[in-house]
């Protein structure tokens, strides 16, 4: 499937998504947030879409192309077919609320017209199959089959329209509901999963519950596209979504920093020295390994392993390069020298991606 | 296994530790500094011991009864025997590292003397089979392999002395060999397991690495007692160790937040509203579930589903409690009225647990 010029499943990359928090119908807030998503890496943006004002706004959005945009709409067709006029990349719409079935063969034939791929999004908190008979809300894998059981429906409504452009979403704020109604449906329909843990909380809280459960299932190999629902500037949730991936090994994104805790075996200063480091690799756009380490404990071990690694000791510390030791230095060393090889081996990575992309002679 | 107070596996509650940053052998700065992780909620706290000096302060930090501490101790088994005299509750040794079987005796007989365990602890990054006859370092299975052979020739030392007080750690950076290899070892030995992501990096990309290798492991069941490696305060360690716990049900402790990211159908101003609330909720030590949502599609049915729970709408919000509407509200009631009813809940959580406490008349 792809969205806009995005490949989402059969084997491509996970792809990161964010939303934006502005209103749709403020076209030059609405871009300006879709533009700092892009610097951070965001690769599909969604919209939501709740009035005509909002849907307004779309051609113009569009126009400005820098990324494909998903338009997020409940119960209202009309708003999906002005979307899809205007040249939307996806729609996240659940038919099943949209009315008959006249209205959802509208909004298919749009979409099947111009290639735009619809997304089923449940949310436990918005269906009423997530509560029992006794009106208590279900948990764990009874949640989970509630939530299958209503993404089905709708998936069966496109089905019977002869529509397969489908993609579908199955968030909790529950970890284990969301991770069995995941794997459930994997089981169940080969269409692509987009992952996420629904209203995950802060910055502080809620990374590490996505972490979490969109790490376990990404582990699984489930999952296709995600996207980190955070109480913050959605660029928070960009970087964490490729913190996540790249935590996996599943994408390489700039730099892993590899950093030990210290303890009483530490004699450098070791936290403003990793804390000057990351602010030295969020400029690094190639995808190195560096360890800061604080003693000789695991520091060789670790600092060996990476493309750049320094070992502190006792005011005085070894940098290990591809490997092999490259120099001893005094600790007020460290900074420069580490962020000189670091240099070396980005531009060496720039250098060796250029040789690979350069035309056969 | 009990590490002092503290029982560790055998169906008890997964132990938060973590490690001093200090010199041990500063007795002022290291309590100081146990102090400040008991307050975090920290349940065992271990310090490096390297040398003589760190040993000889243990008796004084021992003398300060707050919380059971294990000494971490590499090669010496003299630094190991003045420890367990003085009183430590566990040890942090690998034995194969520590000389000739007299020595491992020694240390063996002086730890069931006082009912001391082990903590067998293997870290991809100092142990030699982790690179292969080529020099370069496994991955994957085979390093998950290698690490596990590692461990078990220490913990086959231990049993050929007649010991089983045994935790077990098997450490890497990269999470497939990490779940990998404490997978492996669940299968082979009754032993706790202390799991950890080893030197993860810093709170901003540490704390997300650590919650998916430990989120996936305890998912499964796996892992009696945890520690976060963080280049951070060991107070972030701790709480982010409980964060990964609280996120999937395993411990309680405080609260829960759900906030939603807000998106273009949200009208009223979510993001200081829901920081004022993690202020407020940062004092309150009842396992609470609060919610704080932006609008009208998913806002109702988390709210509900929450102890105290809000949903905004057009400048006003239904605030729910008990899974009842309490009250509608305009914009600039929503903090106090919110706080208001968290204390509410807090006191009734705090009432009906005195209620339970209470003897039996």
């Amino acid at each position: 499937m792809n969205v806009g010029d995005v490949r989402i499943g059969g084997g491509g990359p996970v792809v990161v998504q964010s939303m934006t928090t502005t209103s749709t119908a403020d076209v030059e807030a609405t871009s300006n947030e879709i533009a700092r998503l892009v610097d951070a890496g965001c690769e599909i943006v969604r919209v939501a879409v709740p009035d005509r004002e909002a849907a307004a706004a779309l051609p113009e959005l569009l126009r400005r192309p820098a990324v494909p945009l998903i338009a997020d709409i409940h119960f209202d067709h009309r708003l999906a077919l002005t979307a899809v006029e205007a040249g939307i990349h996806c729609l996240r719409i659940n038919p099943g609320n949209i009315g008959d079935r006249d209205r959802v063969r509208q909004v298919v034939q749009a979409c099947k017209e111009r290639g735009v791929p619809i997304r089923i999004g449940v949310n436990a908190g918005s269906i009423p199959e997530a509560s029992g008979p006794d009106g208590r809300p279900k948990t764990g894998a009874a949640l989970a089959d509630a939530m299958v059981a209503h993404a089905m429906e709708h998936v069966r409504i496109l089905e019977e329209e002869d529509f397969e452009a489908i993609k579908i979403s199955l968030k909790a704020f529950e970890i284990d509901p969301t991770v069995r109604a995941y794997r459930k449906i994997a089981d169940m329909v080969p269409y692509p999963l987009h992952l996420g843990i629904t209203e995950s909380g802060t910055v502080r809280t809620g990374s590490i519950r996505s972490a979490i459960g969109l790490g376990i299932l990404l582990y699984e190999g489930i999952g296709d596209t995600i996207r980190v629902s955070l109480t913050a500037d959605p660029v928070e949730e960009v970087f964490v979504a490729f913190e996540i991936l790249k935590s996996l090994d599943i994408r390489r994104k700039g730099s892993v920093l590899v950093s030990c805790p210290s303890c009483g075996r530490c004699e450098i200063d070791l936290f403003p020295l990793v804390g000057k480091v990351e602010e030295v690799l969020a400029g690094i756009e190639e995808p190195l390994k560096v360890a800061v380490m604080g003693c000789v404990v695991n520091g060789p071990g670790e600092a060996r392993d990476a493309d750049i690694g320094l070992a502190g000791g006792k005011g005085r510390g070894v940098i290990f390069a591809d490997g092999k030791i490259l120099e001893t230095l005094n600790e007020d060393e460290f900074l420069p020298r580490l962020t000189a090889g670091i240099e070396r081996v980005a531009a060496d990575h720039r250098a060796a991606a250029a040789e690979k992309d350069a035309p056969v002679p």
